[in-house]
């Protein structure tokens, strides 16, 4: 048997490692016998140095192998997930897990909290009061048989060799790298029983991913990966320049999700024509045309999209929503007055733009970095967030504003953190958020919300 | 303040690290506020983007100041201290510590103990019964004043950065690395106190650096690093394309310094007219005499050069060495009769030329390994060694054999290790040996002792 020093030379080396090779290796990060200095060794090597296909697969499939893999074969209907690589005000899990059941698919999702500028579901969910997103896996096939949908975290049982890899990697300098962001996603993915995959990978100043060619890498490394192991997979290049939707906060993408499933116009929303949710909506829509086509439920993709849309106007989504949330422990009052019953602060201040312009550029990790100093998200993953505070955009790419025009109400948490008085604080946040934002005279045309589909 | 996370993505990235930021991470390294995985991850970063001489400076600082730094300005005479790269069979120190003190020099000596296929000092020295190389600071210093040389190990005070960090190098594939091996070498020397150093630097079949281009590199890095940080150093590069002497083993390798150092001649070489001994000879005279050059004693290296011939040749480097012996606590009688004396072994057997021709080619490092094997060597640093086994070359690169003519003399264990028969697993142990051995037709030209002096 190769040992974990030997193994962690042939990668540096730059030498194809055999499957056997990666398997031990995984199965000792995972039992504890490789070191977590010689774990961290090995991905700063690949890192460096890549994986082949042959060895993402090897990487995936050891992973998968590291805990228990979700047998659906007793649910019906065919069982397709959506996963993102994370942005801000990225609440579409919300409102298409519900869409895609009511279309006829089984979507078994597992998802992540926030950490950094990025934002997570389940962070998101658990602003309603009682939703429980730790369900043993004969309640989570339960609701997944029974309501279409189930949505929760990751169990401590599946992929446990991810939940160490990621930690060692957030710390260490290894989180962005192709080959282990592909293994991390589809050993999930495949062990949560998922036989479709759609695939948001996200691009722009509020993603992982900077350029549309790395953005690109990651879509064709996880799908050749996907192919090999029995998972379809599609990738969807999406717009991430700018936040989704209008509001960037727990309990504030709630209430947007829910007026967006029940149909009812987002009330503080002056972005022209359009409302600042639209783009979600739109993204939200495409993305569940994918998962139906990948489910094989409609001929086309025109009608795909069509069975969205319907599913979604129908009220038949919001229907589902409701049972989900029954299902999983939250309150259906909440969700009934989202504005007035769900968690929300006292205190909102405005921002408004200090000339006139066309906005042209948002630094949309710094909007993200913006909510973690209000408290709704991490920067450790042992970090509480408060569910009320954010941000609500009223304006954003391309909007047309004069000086004074509100571009966000901001939410603020009850008391400034420790180190100064709220007016220094809040001050100083917004000129961090007056700095994110460029008002240009002249307008500058907004990115396409879908860039590229691939597979 | 940078974070350690934030270290390791600026050396990953490429960028040159501030001085501060060296110096945080080491403070946290000794500290354990940086986590073993950052350290391992960083290790790894700096082996694929290397290191400026700048932050390879700083880098050295740090590691000093993670400890104590002994101040020798008490010990009258010119501080110079030798180190070695590491090899088979180089008991250099042994004797050159006693013959540069009796030349006039303070030889303030801390050495390490056999790793892998390379020997140790400190392994060699505690073949002698009661020798003790764990002195503290004031013991070492009387030594080191009444003696003129004190051998030690690295005290636990000095240089902790450096156990930790080599440690975890030795498991995670970052050894060979130019600015990690400059920092871990020359912090020692500086904390110990040394004026000058004369750098050893091995190149060949049985060194850690294969070819000339390295040891060039590592050579200009320490002289470059040494200069900022008023440590006089010079680099010798020398041939490991065989073993140094003759002996290969601890207690072996210190009877043929004692005869060297009595200038009594090896009895057991048969190498032609000159001994298998006369390259160790000759390389310590010359390694004293550069020694001798750092340290001012001479007008000119060929002044040098005849004083340390003259130490060795009138009887007061034996004198030295007798004394150190003493003075650490070793046995006197052993070193008087050390033939007789020191520990051997009851059973050796002879490895034979099979065929005709001239030794063209000693696969060095394999030579290391079959000592190992022997139980004379380590494969993990806590592994014990047996002080008695080891190999008595009688003939060497360029000597001329027929068939049955003996290479070797192996002193073997009493018993063999557990997993098979001696006879089955000394058999494998000559096979080795003789695949490590290459006899040709024609006579190749033997690599000269030392290639080049740098600095």
């Amino acid at each position: 048997m190769t040992s974990p020093s030997q193994i962690i030379e042939k990668k540096r080396d730059g030498h194809e490692l055999k499957r056997d090779e990666i398997r031990d290796f995984i199965q000792g990060v995972t039992s504890g016998e490789v070191a977590d200095y010689q774990a961290s060794a090995f991905l700063m090597a690949v890192y460096f140095k890549g994986m082949t296909i042959t060895e993402t697969i090897a990487l995936t499939e050891a992973m998968v192998e590291s805990g228990e893999r979700y047998d659906l074969s007793g649910v019906s209907g065919p069982k397709v997930d959506k996963h993102s690589t994370g942005g801000v005000g990225d609440k579409v899990s919300l409102i298409l897990a519900p869409l895609a059941a009511a279309c006829g698919l089984k979507v078994p999702m597992m998802s992540g909290r926030g950490l950094g500028h990025s934002g997570g579901t389940l962070d998101k969910l658990e602003s309603i009061t009682g939703f429980d997103v730790r369900l043993d896996r004969a309640r989570f096939e339960h609701v997944l048989k029974t309501v279409g949908c189930a949505m929760i975290g990751q169990s401590a049982s599946i992929v446990p060799a991810d939940r160490k890899l990621y930690a060692l990697r957030d710390v260490t300098g290894t989180v962005e790298c192709i080959p282990l962001i592909t293994a991390s996603i589809l050993s999930k993915k495949i062990a949560e029983g998922a036989q479709g995959l759609v695939l948001d990978v996200k691009v722009g100043s509020g993603a992982f991913m900077k350029s549309k060619d790395q953005a690109r890498k990651l879509a064709k490394s996880c799908i050749a990966v996907s192919k090999k192991m029995g998972l379809k997979t599609r990738a969807v290049l999406t717009d991430m320049s700018q936040p989704l939707g209008c509001a960037v906060g727990n309990s504030l993408e709630v209430i947007e999700s829910i007026e967006i499933l029940r149909n009812s116009k987002a009330s503080d929303s002056k972005g022209g024509a359009e409302t600042c949710s639209s783009d979600l909506k739109e993204l939200t829509i495409q993305l569940c045309a994918h998962m139906i086509e990948l489910g094989g439920l409609t001929k086309n993709s025109v009608e795909a999209r069509k069975l969205a849309h319907a599913r979604l106007a129908d009220g038949s989504a919001w229907k589902i929503f409701k049972q989900l949330v029954e299902s999983q422990g939250g309150s259906a009052d909440q969700i009934e007055s989202p504005q007035s019953k769900l968690p929300k602060t006292t205190r909102t201040v405005t921002w408004k733009a200090k000339k006139r312009g066309y906005i042209a550029r948002i630094e949309t990790a710094e909007i993200g970095r913006i909510l973690v100093e209000l408290g709704g998200g991490r920067k450790r993953a042992e970090d509480a967030v408060d569910p009320r505070v954010g941000l609500v955009f009223h304006r954003k790419l391309g909007a047309r504003v004069v000086s004074g025009d509100a571009i966000v109400t901001v939410h603020l948490p009850d008391k400034a953190p420790a180190g100064g008085t709220p007016e220094v604080l809040w001050g100083a946040l917004e000129a961090r958020f007056q700095a994110a934002i460029e008002i240009s005279s002249s307008r500058k045309p907004v990115p396409r919300l879908i860039f590229e589909v691939i597979g």
